[in-house]
C-alpha cells in the first residue's frame, strides 16, 4: 500500500508559446504544471485537520438547528454583478462559449439570497460551506487565497428584533472557544448607529459608503493615518473628522451603549437612536448566554461590503503569547456578519425583502494557525482510519490474504494490504508503523490449518490467535470502546 | 424558527440587454434569477439524501485505506488540454482577465495525475470526492448536469498485477451492495484486448480510438446500427467489422476467457494475450472476493475516454421490476474506471510513469434514483437534527427560555427555540411536529420556581419534571442510546 514521498515544486510551469500543443504520447510542453495563483491542493494531512475543522463547525451550526444548502460555483454574471461595490473587479468571469454569461461565485450570501427570493422561501434557518473566488493579490502565506472555503450560517425571516442577531454571536463564541486558537474579542457594531454618528458629524450621505471602507482600515493603521486619508484623499472636511475620530475611537459594553443613548447629539438622530436601542437589546441577551467577556461595542467597525442594514460584528484573535514556543502568525478577523435586510429583495421581482442576519467563519485563517501549530508539535497525523493489515508470513499465501481481507471488508472493518505477491512480514509490519495502523491480522499455513487468526497489537507487540468467525468482532472490541 | 415555502420558478431570467444596469437599492433589472443552465440548487432534503450518499460512499473508501485530497476547482487549461479527446470542447474556460489561462476541471483523474507528478508521489491509495464540470447538452431528469459530483478512488503505485485492480471492482461492489438501488451488472474488458482484437480483424492502427467509441454506443443501440456507422461513417471493410462483430457480442466469465486464450487468432497476438492472461488472473482475486456472479467479461465494452491502457469496467444497473409502484427511471452507467498507466508521465518532465488504476462513481445517477424512490414513497426527510424545543407557556419568559437554551448549548445538545418574544405554546409544539424534533422542553413560573423543566415527548406527548441540572443528561440518555 501507499506512503507518501513528495517534495514542493520550486518552478511555476512557463506558458507555452501560442501554439505550442503538448504531446500527447510522451511528456507535456512545459511541465510541471501546479495549479493556478493563489489556489493550493490539499494533501491528506491538510485533509485530516480540515476535516477536524470543517467538523466543529458544522456540529455547531447543526446544534442550532440549521439545515444544509447547496448551490452551484457558477451563477449568471449579471446576478453577481453590482452587489459587491468596488469589489466586483475581483469576481471571476467565465468566457462566453456560446451561452449563458456566467461567473464564480464570489461569497455565499448573494446566490442565498438570489436561493430565497426564487424559491419564495420567507424563513429559513440554513448552513453553506463551499469554496468562494475572488481574484485578489493571495498572501497564501496568511491563509488568503483565490480560492477559499466559506462557512455560512444565516437566519432568514421576519422575527422580533435582536433574537436571530444574538444566536450568530452565540454561534462565534462556540465555535472560537471550541477551537482552542487562542484568546478572541468580537466586535460589534451597528450600519445605524455609524450612518447617524456620521451625519451628526456633518458627514454627507454621499460619502457614506467610502467612509465605511476606510474606517475599516483602523485595525490596521492608527487614527491619524485613517484622518489624513479621509481628509485628503476623500475631500472631508477636517472638523467633521475630527468630529468622527471622537466617537470611534469609544468601545465597552452595556455602559457604553447607555452612556451614548444619553449623548445629546446622538440621541437626537433617529437611526442612531434605533441602533443603540437594539444595541442595548442585543447585550442584554448576550448577557442571558454568559458571552459579554468576550464582546466589544466598537464604534470603529464598519466592515466593506455595501449589503449589511443593521448590526455587524467581527471577531478577531488577540495577540497570542508565545508560551508554546509557537511562531505567532500574522491573522486578524476570523469570524464576521450582520444583518442584511434588504439584499433578498433584490432578487425579488416586486422587491419584497426577507430580513437575514448570518456570521461567516474565517476557516482559511483558522486552519493556518492550526496546520502551523500542527508543524510546529510535530505531532504525526494519520490520513487513513484503517484498523488492521492484512498480512502473511511465508509465500504463496496471496488467496489467503485476498480471501481474509474480503471477509473483514464484508464485515465493515476498516484494512488493508500490501499489492504485492509475496511481501515480507517485516515490510508489512513496518508499513503498519509508518501509517499508524494499530493492528496486524496474520494468516500462515499454521493458522490456516487451525482455523484462526493472529492478531498482533503493534504498539505492545503481543500477539493472540482468535478463531476466524470472531475476528471482526474482537477488531471491533479493541478499537470501537 | 424557520420553515421553508417554495415553488419552482417557471421562468427563467431574459438577459437584459447590453448596457442595462441593474438597480441597486431595487429590485435587479430581470429577476427572478435561477442558476445557470445545467447546474441546480440542492435544498435541505436533498442535502440530507446527499449526505447519507456520500457517507456510504466514503466509509467504503476509507474501509479501502484511502486517504482524501483535494485540487482547485481551475486548473491551468493548457494543463487540462489534449487528455479528453474530442471531449475537450466541453471544457468550460475562465476569460482571460489578464493573469493565467484558466479553465474549469472536467473530471477528478487528470488534476490527480498532475498533482502525483508535480509532487513527485509514486504510491498513494486516495479518494477525492468534488464537483467537475461540462459544457455538455443537460438531461436532468436522468440525472445528467453541467455541474456534477464524482466520487473518485484510485491506486498509484507499481505493484503485482491485477491485485489493486481487483480491490476496485469489489468496491463498487460494495458500493452499489450497500445503496441498495438495484441489482447491477459490472461489466470488464482490457484496452489490451481490444486493441489486440482490432488488429486481427484488420482495423487499421489509426482507426483504434475512434473505433472504441463507436463501439461505446453498443449499449444504446443494436449491433447493425453500430455496425453500419463503422462501415459508412468510419469507412471500415465490412469483412473487418463483420469480424469485430462477432468477437463483441461475447460476454461471459472464466469460461469464456479459458476459451478466448485458445483462440487461434487472439492467442497469437502479443496485447490480446497480455490482456486475457491478466484478465484471468483478475477473475480468480474476484472469485477470492466472491463477487463474479455480478461480473461479467465483456468483450464490448470500450470507455469513451483515451488514457486508459489496461483493464476498463462500467457498472449498469440492470432493469428495475417495478413492483414498489416506483416509476422507472432511466439509469445507464453508475460506475466506470479503469488502469491509465501513462497519464502521470505526461505530467512529469522526465515522462516518468506511475501507474495508476481507479473507480469513479456516478452519484449524481444514483442520487436520482434515491430522490425518486423517496418522492414515490412520500418519506418525510428530517433536514435537521434539533434534539429539544426550548419552549414557554406563558408570557414574558423570554429571559428563561435564552437562559435555558444557552445551557443547553453548552451542553452540547442540539436545540431550537422560536425568535418570538411571546410565542404561543401550541405553535411551538406544532413547529415540532411540523420539523421532528422529538423532545420539547418547557419552562414556566412553576417551573422557574422549583427548579425544574417540563420535559415533553412529542410523540407521546407525556410530561415529566425533570431537574434543571439533570436535563441535557436526560436529553442524551434519551435520544442517544
Amino acid at each position: 500500500p501507499p506512503d507518501e514521498h513528495r517534495t514542493t515544486p520550486k518552478v511555476r510551469a512557463v506558458p507555452s508559446r501560442p501554439g505550442a500543443v503538448p504531446v500527447l504520447s510522451g511528456p507535456c510542453a512545459q511541465p510541471p504544471f501546479i495549479p493556478p495563483q493563489g489556489t493550493r491542493d490539499h494533501h491528506p494531512a491538510q485533509m485530516t485537520l480540515l476535516g477536524r475543522l470543517l467538523g466543529t463547525v458544522v456540529s455547531c451550526f447543526k446544534r442550532h438547528g440549521a439545515a444544509a444548502i447547496d448551490t452551484p460555483v457558477m451563477e449568471l454574471r449579471e446576478m453577481l454583478m453590482e452587489k459587491y461595490g468596488d469589489n466586483s473587479k475581483l469576481i471571476y468571469e467565465l468566457q462566453d462559449q456560446g451561452g449563458e454569461l456566467l461567473a464564480l461565485r464570489y461569497d455565499l450570501t448573494v446566490p442565498f439570497a438570489r436561493y430565497l427570493a426564487m424559491n419564495k422561501i420567507t424563513n429559513i434557518k440554513r448552513y453553506h460551506i463551499a469554496k468562494v473566488y475572488r481574484r485578489d493579490s493571495p498572501a497564501m502565506t496568511r491563509g488568503r487565497y483565490r480560492e477559499f472555503y466559506q462557512c455560512d450560517f444565516d437566519i432568514a425571516g421576519q422575527f422580533d428584533p435582536m433574537i436571530p442577531d444574538a444566536e450568530c454571536l452565540k454561534i462565534v463564541h462556540e465555535i472560537l472557544s471550541e477551537l482552542q486558537i487562542g484568546d478572541f474579542l468580537i466586535k460589534v457594531n451597528d450600519r445605524r448607529i455609524l450612518n447617524g454618528m456620521f451625519a451628526i458629524c456633518g458627514i454627507p450621505e454621499s460619502k457614506l459608503v467610502t467612509m465605511c471602507s476606510t474606517l475599516d482600515k483602523l485595525d490596521k493603521m492608527p487614527w491619524e493615518e485613517v484622518r489624513s486619508e479621509m481628509v485628503g484623499e476623500k475631500g472631508l472636511s477636517p472638523e467633521a473628522v475630527d468630529r468622527v475620530g471622537e466617537y470611534v475611537q469609544l468601545h465597552g459594553g452595556m455602559d457604553l451603549i447607555e452612556q451614548l443613548l444619553q449623548d445629546p447629539k446622538l440621541s437626537q438622530n433617529k437611526m442612531a437612536k434605533e441602533g443603540l436601542e437594539d444595541m442595548k437589546l442585543l447585550f442584554e441577551y448576550l448577557t442571558l448566554f454568559g458571552i459579554t467577556g468576550k464582546v466589544s461595542f466598537d464604534l470603529s467597525l464598519a466592515r466593506g461590503l455595501d449589503y449589511y442594514t443593521g448590526v455587524i460584528y467581527e471577531a478577531v484573535l488577540l495577540q497570542q503569547q508565545n508560551n508554546h514556543g509557537e511562531e505567532s502568525v500574522g491573522v486578524g478577523s476570523v469570524a464576521g456578519g450582520g444583518r442584511y435586510d434588504g439584499l433578498v429583495g433584490m432578487f425579488d421581482p416586486k422587491g419584497r425583502k426577507v430580513p437575514c442576519v448570518g456570521v461567516s467563519i474565517g476557516i482559511e485563517r483558522i486552519f493556518s494557525i492550526l496546520e502551523h501549530r500542527m508543524k510546529a508539535s510535530r505531532e504525526k497525523v494519520r490520513t487513513t482510519e484503517t484498523q488492521v493489515m492484512v498480512a502473511t508470513p511465508q509465500k504463496h499465501l496471496l488467496s489467503a490474504r485476498l480471501k481474509l481481507i474480503s471477509e473483514l471488508w464484508d464485515a465493515g472493518i476498516k484494512a488493508e494490504m500490501m499489492y504485492r505477491k509475496d511481501p515480507k512480514l517485516l515490510k508489512q509490519l513496518q508499513y503498519c508503523e509508518d501509517t499508524g495502523i494499530p493492528l496486524v491480522a496474520i494468516i500462515g499455513e499454521e493458522e490456516l490449518k487451525d482455523g484462526v487468526v493472529k492478531l498482533r497489537d503493534v504498539a505492545t507487540r503481543e500477539e493472540v490467535n482468535i478463531p476466524r468467525e470472531e475476528l471482526a468482532a474482537e477488531i471491533r472490541r479493541r478499537l470501537e470502546p
